[in-house]
């Protein structure tokens, strides 16, 4: 019987608990053999609690029994998980984590190193909760090339936006909201609403579709703190959503990838994705766009995906890394590059709606003009990065202050 | 070097060989090996082609070389290819087929024959053509139990009440320009617009969600031809879209399921999947609703799904049907039972609105009349299928004709 041990016990490594005997019958089924939990790894004190027996303070306790053969990571961050994922892979254990700050940063180390000591290393639950996603992407649509990624990938931001829309709330409004729903953190929001929880999910997602590893310091990532009730208005006027998008896509000179708020035509299939609800696109060369959607957190959903990570894994093993896989790159400082070309929405201080139409040039339109704060924005026709900086000094050099562009995606 | 052989050079055989050729090297990498076309089987001259030393006319050819060792079938039907099919994996070949009606219909039978044989069946393309849906229904839910499943699963009719809703055409001028469009067939559109295709599709997925085989003709199968302008419209008053349903539900006393067309209100994720596309939703008992969304038809969209399952068969073979396998079940006369409660559009003929509405009573609302067409319709309180069924009788008792009646879904 395959025993398996967890290793960090909050929500979702319990959950993970209670999927395996919740549906025991169902994974028994699956794997061919009933699939206990044996261990579980916590600093804390658990001894009060009905599982109290479980519980260890001691990785090596795990590692020295051989009935383990796979380890669940549920601890997050880097600090303890690492160097643990790491003795479990070379002590010849599959590990099934959620970590995506830990998959982002060490992804393409990990998957070597499952490689050589011919386990898996398998991380569904780091993008989208419990809705699959990284193995559709590797397996389904193996027989593809995927050239492009969009997503919502955090919940919490979208939840945000959704409530600025629907209800015209501003920025703190919402995000008050969402801290008193536990959707945000009270103490530092900033991973989610400065986009670095999505810059590690497109980090992953963009690293399995180029097959060389994507560190997120290296993707120009913006949240959601610049975006206003105005501006989530001016947008509606004009067919589309704010969204906080995070992207990958091949460009002729390499990867480019960036998480950006961006307006979404309401007939693109991510604009009517709201609330806490997670969506990600793809576009395969044989495929055309298929998109994955459901719930991107949850202690129950990101559990079972976890779980059906522990019966790949302990089913096919090491053979997963055929196509799950990514080859290691170079630390390079600097930002990729971003080779869009699109219409940009600009909202600026200090200068008039007229004005500020006429520098963007006879193509743009003006979208709202608030002369009470001192702010207008305009639409502009198609622009690059450098088209849109020179805009952006243009405006500075008569006095203007650039407040926010948002890329405007195809519908 | 595995070899595999194409039954049919159809639409998607033919997509099959190219998607095999222009993607080569990554199916190669996933695989370990180049997997490579050796036969192609069709009764039809492709002597003058450039492929046309792979074209063989006899199964007997491609079962006496061993080193096929998967076989695509796409001839479609079941008179030829579920024959073909049983002696392939007889002879210890895995198949990959996009046939929905033999798989709808054989399959628990080819699922038992493929274990039996230690082989693989897989039939990923069967349903939502690339979209994948199938693979991770069965893999990455794993550790779910999937209670009930709603699709928009045939393009065509889903074309067809787009054009209705965007731009208010009946049922003939839009079936008029899918077939100019190709998405109908031009002699006999039944298959789709009655529905069959769907309940073909249904009967797979619930087949796979309740563990036991469900006949297409055990499935209430309703199509769109009974829908008007006037419907789409009305149902547009409502906040809804028209939209073609194929659903399977977990019942008290049993699996139920159907295909019909419903009201599907703006908030439910299926309500914005528009032209030819289809979407999945999913739920399941600890993820919540997951949704699949893609194109679902379309030579290299379904060839390439094809093809990921000829990967998955050459890596993971038999193994595959721990988890997507279903049990015979015995063919019995009668439909499945719809145990639905919910609010009903029911359009009449021949009676005024003011007498349908006291006929459907206090809390149903008027919701169309047109005096010179003599047709009104209301929206009812929740009923079961025995209420609307005794609704439709008074109706019919005061002279009236019931013609149409749509279940709402739920937001």
């Amino acid at each position: 019987m395959p025993k398996i041990a967890i290793l960090g016990f909050g929500t979702v490594g319990s959950g993970v608990l209670e999927v395996c005997r919740r549906n025991a019958a169902a994974i028994e089924r699956r794997v061919g053999a009933p699939v206990e939990v044996k261990y579980i790894l916590d600093v804390r004190d658990f001894s009060a609690t009905p599982d109290a027996a479980l519980f260890v303070q001691d990785l090596d306790t795990i590692l020295a029994d051989d009935e383990v053969r796979v380890v669940v990571e549920t601890i997050g961050g880097t600090k303890f998980a690492y160097p643990y994922v790491t003795r479990c892979l070379q002590s010849g254990r599959s590990v099934c984590t959620s970590n995506k700050e830990m998959v982002a940063t060490y992804g393409a180390e990990l998957l070597a190193l499952a490689k050589q000591n011919h386990v898996a290393f398998l991380f569904e639950a780091s993008v989208g909760g419990g809705t699959p996603i990284i193995t559709p992407m590797h397996q389904c649509l193996a027989a593809n090339h995927i050239h492009a990624v969009q997503g919502i990938v955090n919940g919490t931001t979208n939840f945000m936006l959704t409530k600025m829309q629907n209800e015209g709330m501003g920025f703190d409004a919402a995000l008050k909201i969402a801290q008193e729903l536990g959707y945000a953190e009270t103490k530092d929001p900033g991973d989610d609403v400065d986009g670095r929880d999505a810059g590690r999910k497109i980090a992953i997602l963009g690293s399995l579709a180029c097959g060389r590893h994507l560190y997120p310091e290296n993707i120009p990532t913006r949240g959601i703190r610049a975006v206003t009730a105005a501006d989530v208005k001016a947008a509606a006027g004009l067919g589309c959503a704010v969204k906080l998008i995070a992207w990958y896509a091949e460009g002729e000179t390499g990867p480019a990838a960036g998480v950006e708020p961006m307006l979404v035509p309401a007939d693109n299939q991510l604009a009517g994705v709201n609330d806490v609800f997670n969506a990600v696109l793809m576009q395969g060369d044989m495929l055309g766009d298929v998109v994955f959607y459901g719930k991107g957190a949850g202690k129950l959903p990101t559990a079972s995906a976890v779980v059906a990570d522990v019966i790949d894994a302990l089913k096919n093993g090491v053979k997963i890394h055929d196509s799950l896989f990514w080859q290691p790159s170079e630390r390079r400082p600097g930002l990729l590059p971003d080779p869009a070309r699109c219409p940009r929405y600009l909202r600026a201080r200090g200068l008039g709606g007229a004005v500020l139409a006429e520098l963007a040039g006879p193509d743009a339109a003006l979208v709202f003009e608030d002369a009470a704060a001192g702010e207008a924005a305009v639409l502009t026709a198609p622009l690059d990065a450098a088209g849109t900086e020179a805009l952006c000094q243009k405006v500075a050099l008569l006095g203007g202050e650039p407040a926010l562009v948002l890329k405007r995606m195809p519908g």
